[in-house]
């Protein structure tokens, strides 16, 4: 098999997804994203609203566990499971970039996977998400350590691992360096380790 | 000014150092690691004895404590300051790559400065430490343990900041990717951001 897939988890803000889609259009290779593996996810028979609701959430209330108690598995545990399952096959079928999704988890033993954390400073990230994405919080701040926090708990749920440690990642990189050396530099990476051969 | 600084840290037995030496040596600048910078530190007037003895290790115990609070400042932290304007010299005079004394801390206002982490998985830098370093100690992995920790503590003795804590690094990479991959690829990121101007 000669597929790769570059794996890409990021902070909230820190341009991780952006740098994943230019990378992968940059290698001719397919990229996914939340969205689409939210829109693959469907054809597991979840409808958008449910997936929607589940990602990046994970079961935390004791309400809720209670309420599901009866149920074969909580609707989020079902949800990640089908997304991983489109995680492993999409690695099987093709070379691609995979955004977020704990991909970096799901493909731990693929040899020809390349696991990149995105992260950023505080300030470039609030910038980015105020100019860029047009977040209109009131605490642009406050609601990307939210948003960090939601995703960090959700890796830490799936995985037992801690989000952002280096220990999960092949290389770490701060896109304050640029969002086109950041790629540049991916690009020549992925080159080296899987298109010499 | 068009000097630029790489500051390389490492685990031990990740290699960093050697990847810092063929960096530099492919990039045509300096290098100076902790033995270089001892040899300077010397002309600050201190033993080499005494620098080796005080080279990554902290003032910790209370009776040393005890015994220097009638000193001006502890000799470890002399030396400590006596590298630490080293560093800064020698950032001002030329381009150079530097590994270890914590100079990704003392040049973090510095902008034209990559500031590198370097760490393995805790097999390849056994393996290293026994093959490469010659390393005899019964317990390898014990004995590697035991350095990240010194290093670690000396780090946040100093700068108050988490060694290893990505937010203290530009990028941090895992030299597993091959030492000539990580070499060649920061090569081309030096080159991207301070040599194309």
């Amino acid at each position: 098999m000669s597929n790769y897939v570059v794996t890409i988890s990021r902070e909230y803000g820190s341009g991780g997804r952006i740098i994943g889609k230019n990378l992968a259009s940059r290698l001719g290779i397919s990229f996914y994203d939340k969205e689409m593996l939210n829109l693959l996810a469907e054809e597991s028979g979840f409808s958008k609203a449910i997936i929607e609701e589940w990602t990046e959430k994970k079961t935390s209330s004791f309400l809720y566990e209670l309420y599901t108690a009866t149920q074969e598995k909580p609707i989020s545990d079902q949800i990640f499971l089908a997304k991983t399952k489109i995680v492993q096959d999409l690695a099987q079928k093709e070379s691609c970039v995979i955004v977020g999704n704990c991909a970096d988890y799901t493909l731990q033993d693929m040899d020809r996977c390349l696991r990149v954390f995105i992260y950023a400073s505080l300030e470039e990230r609030a910038y980015r998400a105020e100019k860029e994405y047009k977040i209109q919080a009131r605490d642009v701040a406050g609601f990307i350590k939210q948003t960090d926090k939601k995703r960090g708990s959700y890796y830490s749920h799936y995985t037992m691992n801690k989000w952002g440690d280096r220990h999960n990642y092949d290389i770490s990189v701060d896109s304050g360096l640029g969002i086109d050396v950041v790629t540049d530099m991916l690009v020549s990476l992925v080159h080296a380790m899987y298109e010499r051969e």
